[in-house]
């Protein structure tokens, strides 16, 4: 894994984090920030179901792809933003569980493309379940105005 | 695209539909529910943001989730469940716009997988962007207990 | 659909596809190029099949791969190259006929990225099947040594 | 990883593949078969070639979409049949190299369906570098005519 290129990569994604509005009414919170790797999770409301009371396939892609963005981002120049290019997630087992955890990872880290492993897992009385699996590709964005995160 | 299966199919997934409870936490309408195509929209607040003030991908990729399983569940027997297996999704401009729409439309429909074509549009001041456009396999689930829908 | 940038878009296209030695190899043959539309097609013999004897599913990805590259390619300046990011391909039937056709389309072509959807069908007894179909994000190459193509 | 449903499953792996006339063509070897883990490779020559010199990515598709599909058929029951449903891959770095390696490992194997992880690396000098990486989807084919791999 390549050193972050900004040392103060952590403060940097926690601040961008918190402009995710979405992220503030879904409940999730920052929980690691390493370099190259961002964990967020999220504990299970109703308002957060699908159809058959788990968590729905877009708020774990939600805090997926969230998180691959800003693993990828913690490598990034200072002032450079960043942008989901596309992802694709597997769901591998209902997401039925009290909370639910994601992680991303970056495998390469390119000037301008990154591409990140995200992976999802569900919580349920003490036991964890590997609920989602997937990659995406992310842009860094260096010198368009306003875009710095 | 083969009829629907049950004549019932729009009953049917309004009433699924409204047991997603994270359609209502972020406001998303069922517009149109037609044999093999589904539409979804919502209008934009800045509680579904990320961190340049745009839809969130994840939001997009919820609405487009619930749009692709949708249609595909236009086309099922009446008692079978719908499960996604996996999308990909491209986020091919910033979602900045007052309001997303969703839709979802079934390119084969198979005995037990389904393929869909999800796609997504930002409206702002009266003009269309296509912000996002992928694929997705669902699975038709027959004799999972407690499974319907 | 853009303007091609290089009125040669054709002739470019078409050197390029001759160096590309496994289009010899499988007996590709590049059918129609057109501004943000290229068309490959195949004949099927035991040397391309999988297990089954249809044609292997890396076949339809070759022709398709490279179908959408070209499609993105006559869009690209003149002295740029094209790089595949990713590509994901559904398998809608069996690869089961005496030819193979492959469409690549550009969706959205940018500065530096473009987005194409990927089309493949077979041909058998004069009726066509749609046996692939997905998506594929390539990057245009501008001053990299010796990349022009 | 579950053992296999089958003892013999390297055997029936081994007659699958060479029943793959593809692979003849391109001069791949199936060179590891374990229960759920398959590896297959390749020596460069011109006619693999796209238009840079280095190996195609529809050529690095073939193999890696086999060795994830023998991976998966490492753990059906005798007489099942796999499919590859759709698979996505991302190009890492140009395949630049005297052989290619594609690795397939199985994430998740379910009764109808399977998710598997595709990697492949090129080999130059001496030197590997991994330039490739994606996820597939397999389907379990059961009871269907003439189909037993």
């Amino acid at each position: 894994m390549p050193s972050p290129a900004n040392p103060d990569f952590e403060s940097r994604t926690r601040a961008s984090f918190s402009r995710q509005g979405i992220m503030e009414l879904i409940g999730a919170t920052l929980d690691r920030v390493e370099p190259g790797r961002v964990e967020i999770s999220l504990a299970f409301r109703p308002e957060l179901s699908q159809q058959h009371g788990f968590f729905h396939a877009g708020v774990i892609s939600t805090i997926a792809d969230s998180a691959g963005g800003y693993a990828g981002f913690t490598l990034f120049p200072a002032e450079a933003g960043v942008l989901t290019v596309e992802f694709k997630l597997h769901l591998l087992a209902a997401a039925d569980g009290e909370r639910a955890i994601a992680v991303g990872e970056v495998i390469r880290s390119g000037r301008t493309l990154t591409v990140c492993r995200l992976d999802a897992w569900v919580e349920k009385a003490g036991r964890r379940t590997h609920c989602a699996t997937g990659t995406q590709t992310l842009m860094t964005l260096v010198g368009r105005a306003g875009v710095k995160d």
